[in-house]
């Protein structure tokens, strides 16, 4: 999808042909480029309708087809079942930390939160609106960089719902399955929960970059701008039993929820009870489309993105362990597909590599200020090439400066 | 800005050389075709940056800039005072439908609404969440096709604020003053309200229609998809007073308000708490741009468009007025100048109209069930060309039907 010009290599690192570099942001991240030229036709004149989409009326038919085929293709992508709904929400993921307790659970019951970095810790502080929540478990002692174990979770006698954060951003960690061994299998690992407990995941920063099984969760909920699409739109997947929840209030009376806050709305009116982000679902659409293409030699989509998914972390992650030079934040066995974060010896050369890997075109690597160094996020749109370009960089910026 | 190829000529009206029509859609409605041209370049890479407005981070240079020039464009526009914050939220104007009382009025506090159409029925309905409101006055005896006198407003005592809608996209009807010999000036009215009480206008469908003077409002709302831009975001201008209130709840405790949910948390973090809608916000600002460029001859930028809006629904409504075959929805003293609403004789040549406009390249111009008929929705970007063509078609349909 990406071609590199041998001509206009630099340093140990290449922009690419068309004139765009590689963006390793944290998100809103980069979209496959062949996306992006979809976009420019769409924008202008979509289907031959004389019309842009941008201007094209939310309950009109090109905008009942981009809708439909959204739906259609994100169930596909992960074969999800009829008893599940697809919604196009806004106002961030972050609006999911009041929407879920607002429409989950009573003032009065307790919820759990696994608290494994900033996002996590976020949704746990903004649910405190609705009343007493718990923290089950946590990963601060060890600022973030490892994911609790089943046995350290403490679950509140009837939490109202199971909250996790599955990748996190900031600390570059995710939650995975180990083998016997204590290997990591890359597999998603859904926190075990009392019967009965309905299970909530924040998955803004990897969900589709493996496999899923949406049938262990009551909810997930994911920003659009790091696997999905652009900053624009929220996708949640929920349980119909979920939306037929009926809260209640502080003083015990049924809790009365604004009409655009509830769930059911937006799953009876097809995301549309208002006018709809428009464009932000069509961008969806679009990386839908171009997920379903992944597919290839028998192997679903998914599975081809997952395994392109751990060679390109493999390519970084190898560099780290072969060098007395860098070192990364994460547990090995919490190592994050999708953000990889990692120091230099000290906060100086820090800042040289952020540098010189700018100028090389390896944009967006400085990491957060809650753990320094770098990040380079790799989502799903980012190219092996991208990859095998920053493990070059980071060798050859060792070889300069170890 | 928009060109006519003579030899495309159809029926009456002409498609664009572009290969685009005229979009007569109530919203999202069309974009000037040198914003969309932009839109294309920017989508792959952005100012050189080597990286598309879709992906670049929300708190990157590349986006510091776009934001900044948004405000800045937005407020010159409006030469709006120091003491009102302008802010970019989500969830359409629809939200504030609930975001207006949960942040300005106590339960224990009433708020008057002036029913004048849909969504303003809709806004009064929504609000009963958070306690009392009133409908001040309704012009619903009449199907809404006009605005009611500010005689006819009772006034609650110590109302929390006056709520109004300028602009009826479904009737086709918008506030404006009138002369002492109740002719229409086309300025916008603002309805009186007794001293104290802050004004909240729902702006969506016209806002920068002409000149707007903010210092009478406490706050104004608008979604972006009809004069300001795409869907995917809602314009709020609210004054700094307003940021502080403190509302109480049912139990007359400081009522909790989700931090997401408060309008100080937009204005504090420059409409980024967390991650915003970036390219609904980049095309505002490419639209505000376009905005400040009307202004010529020494006459201001909304002092041109409104100029030009009055030529434009003038062209329409002149033909109503000279018509015996088509009828008006609004009363002449409160017809839109954005959404120009009219009847055949019978529904069957309305139908026959919606179908012939349609072949010929007039667009979305079925009206809403309320009110039946055809709606015009003639927004700013719609070129002063599409409503000649629209005005040409239905002479031309009335000679032939008539």
């Amino acid at each position: 999808m990406t071609t590199i010009t041998p001509s206009s290599l630099k340093s140990a690192v290449t922009p690419l042909a068309s004139g765009r570099i590689f963006n390793f942001s944290a998100g809103p991240g980069c979209l496959p480029e062949e996306v992006l030229k979809q976009v420019q036709a769409d924008c202008f004149n979509i289907a031959g309708s004389g019309i842009g989409i941008l201007e094209h009326s939310h309950r009109g038919k090109v905008f009942d087809k981009v809708l439909a085929e959204a739906f259609e293709d994100f169930r596909a992508i992960s074969n999800l079942p009829k008893n599940y709904q697809v919604l196009f929400l806004t106002g961030g993921a972050t609006t999911q930390n009041y929407m879920v307790p607002l429409n989950l659970k009573s003032y009065s019951e307790t919820a759990d939160y696994v608290t494994t970095g900033y996002w996590a810790e976020k949704a746990l502080e903004h649910a405190k609106v609705y009343g007493t929540v718990t923290e089950a478990a946590t990963s601060k002692d060890k600022n973030h960089s490892y994911i609790p174990s089943d046995a350290q979770i403490k679950h509140s006698p009837k939490a109202a719902y199971l909250h996790y954060c599955s990748n996190n951003t900031i600390f570059g960690t995710e939650w995975h399955e180990l083998d016997a061994a204590g290997n990591n299998t890359w597999r998603h690992r859904v926190p075990t929960a009392p019967a009965g407990v309905p299970i909530v995941c924040d998955m803004s920063s990897d969900i589709y970059a493996r496999p899923i099984d949406f049938t262990k969760f009551a909810m997930v909920y994911a920003g659009a701008q790091k696997n999905l699409g652009a900053a624009g739109t929220t996708l949640v997947v929920i349980r119909d039993d979920m939306l037929e929840k009926k809260p209640t209030d502080k003083d015990g009376s049924a809790r009365e929820i604004p009409w655009l806050l509830q769930y059911r709305t937006f799953a009876k009116d097809e995301s549309r009870p208002n006018t709809p982000p428009v464009f932000a679902i069509y961008i969806c659409g679009q990386v839908f489309k171009w997920i379903r293409k992944q597919a290839e030699g028998g192997r679903s989509c998914l599975d081809v993105i997952g395994e392109r998914n751990i060679r390109k972390a493999g390519l970084v992650y190898s560099v780290l362990d072969s060098s007395k030079f860098y070192k990364g934040h994460a547990h090995p066995t919490a190592r994050s597909l999708m953000n990889l974060t990692f120091k230099c010896p000290t906060p100086e050369l820090d800042d040289k590599f952020c540098k010189e890997s700018t100028a090389a075109g390896l944009d967006g690597m400085k990491g957060h200020r809650s753990t320094g160094g770098m990040r380079a996020s790799v989502y799903n749109a980012m190219p092996e090439a991208g990859c095998k370009a920053l493990a070059d960089f980071m060798r050859e910026f060792e070889r300069k400066n170890g």
